[in-house]
């Protein structure tokens, strides 16, 4: 252990699962726990979608990789927006865990942002609840989530004093108009594909001047718009990007 | 440098300013950007409440610091819900970070959970722009938030599919009761000092049997509620609790 990372660094128990998140995408913003649990684990899962060649997470997460006497599986899940599909297709991953936890290995799942938001390990958990394995061998470990990420970069403060924030999916321009509505800040996942809605939507309620929007954060594509009103959007380079809308602050109560 | 922890880690620039988040206030949940960068600044500010003995931020990132050629400067705030106070408070230090990256010091400021989410460093990276600071000497790193970290010990998915999370703070129960009819997920901090009253609200909206309640979640006196609802409320240990409302999930629509 170098004497950067002292103490007691966590080990993979045998026979526990843990939901893993490891940031998005650059290997540096994994946590030390997260880093260490990835490099003791027995069994890494590591989620990809039909439509990449490679796993993102296995990318962020190679430099933990032990070199020998681990195995990682790579899980391909199709991206069908059909929940009874999506349950299925976990369920059989979530069946060879069991029986991996059940010879008594350590497994981890990695996934890219924070296990517990917008993440296909919330899929994994529930069929391996639903499989009768004991809630004190699943944990999760908490990532940085693309959010946080894109705001650090573009240097946003995000919440501050009385502020609430707003964290939803770009796919409906009138829920969108309706959260605006009751929040200072508003941040929206999957927006590329819905940019010119989503515009219009933040034009008709004067935050356009105040929306951002980042792709690919911290990984080699990076890309960072500071006004969404100026941007060309054929420049976008992806549908994964998050759109940052700070309609101000909201200032304590001076009678607290 | 430890083989778990390879390639180029980041190295603070000097005349640079990182806000660097770390996290909840177990060391192992801090990045390994992070550690790198308070490890290789040369002046490491720690904001400490007027109210506390010890920055527990300081406590968390003490097994990266050096042991010597580093200065650790605490920065003792007081925690008036003044706007202006508060502004006032942290341009003095703002001054002080000024002349130090003036004369080619990198400077890191740490702050628990993430630096733009509720954070002192909000004010600290504002007194800096105010004093005409460059853009590009200020850098943000994320860290996982105090709600990521809770709803990881309490195993609460956050938001799945089409789901939206609201974070707010719990001084106004109108507000909390607003929030709960425009969301799936609401997260309230600073629950703690208005259980009472968030409890009735929750009650009234059909929402208390899912609401979970974590507090000093990652420290030594970590305090977790799975149901709110049968909380012997003399039982919590302090107000800085967060507070998880999972009111249920909203699946993809089947046209997607």
């Amino acid at each position: 252990m170098s004497p950067l990372f002292p103490g007691n660094p966590a080990t993979a128990v045998p026979g526990t699962f843990y939901a893993v998140g490891i940031g998005p995408g650059n290997p540096d913003l994994v946590t030390v726990r997260a880093a260490h649990l990835i490099h003791t684990a027995d069994v890494v899962v590591a989620p990809r979608s039909r439509m990449s060649e490679d796993s993102m997470a296995l990318q962020a997460a190679a430099p933990y990789l032990r070199t020998e006497g681990q195995e990682v599986v790579e899980h391909v899940y199709a991206m069908v927006r059909d929940t009874d599909k999506t349950n299925a297709s976990w369920m059989g991953i979530a069946e060879k865990v069991q029986a991996w936890l059940a010879e008594g290995k350590s497994v981890v799942q990695i996934t890219l942002g924070d296990p517990l938001i917008y993440s296909t390990s919330h899929y994994l958990l529930s069929g391996l609840r639903t499989l009768g394995v004991a809630e004190n061998a699943l944990q999760v470990v908490p990532g940085i989530s693309a959010f946080q990420a894109a705001a650090a970069r573009l240097n946003r403060t995000l919440t501050i004093q009385r502020g609430r924030m707003t964290l939803m999916s770009g796919d409906d321009a009138a829920e969108v108009q309706d959260a605006l509505a009751h929040c200072e800040t508003l941040v929206v996942y999957k927006s590329g594909k819905h940019v010119d809605a989503l515009r219009e939507t933040l034009r008709a309620a004067g935050a356009l001047e105040n929306a951002a929007l980042a792709c690919y954060v911290e990984q080699e594509n990076e890309f960072l718009c500071h006004d969404l009103g100026s941007l060309d959007t054929r420049e976008l380079p992806g549908y994964l990007s998050t759109l940052v809308v700070t309609k101000g602050e909201r200032a304590w109560h001076v009678a607290d």
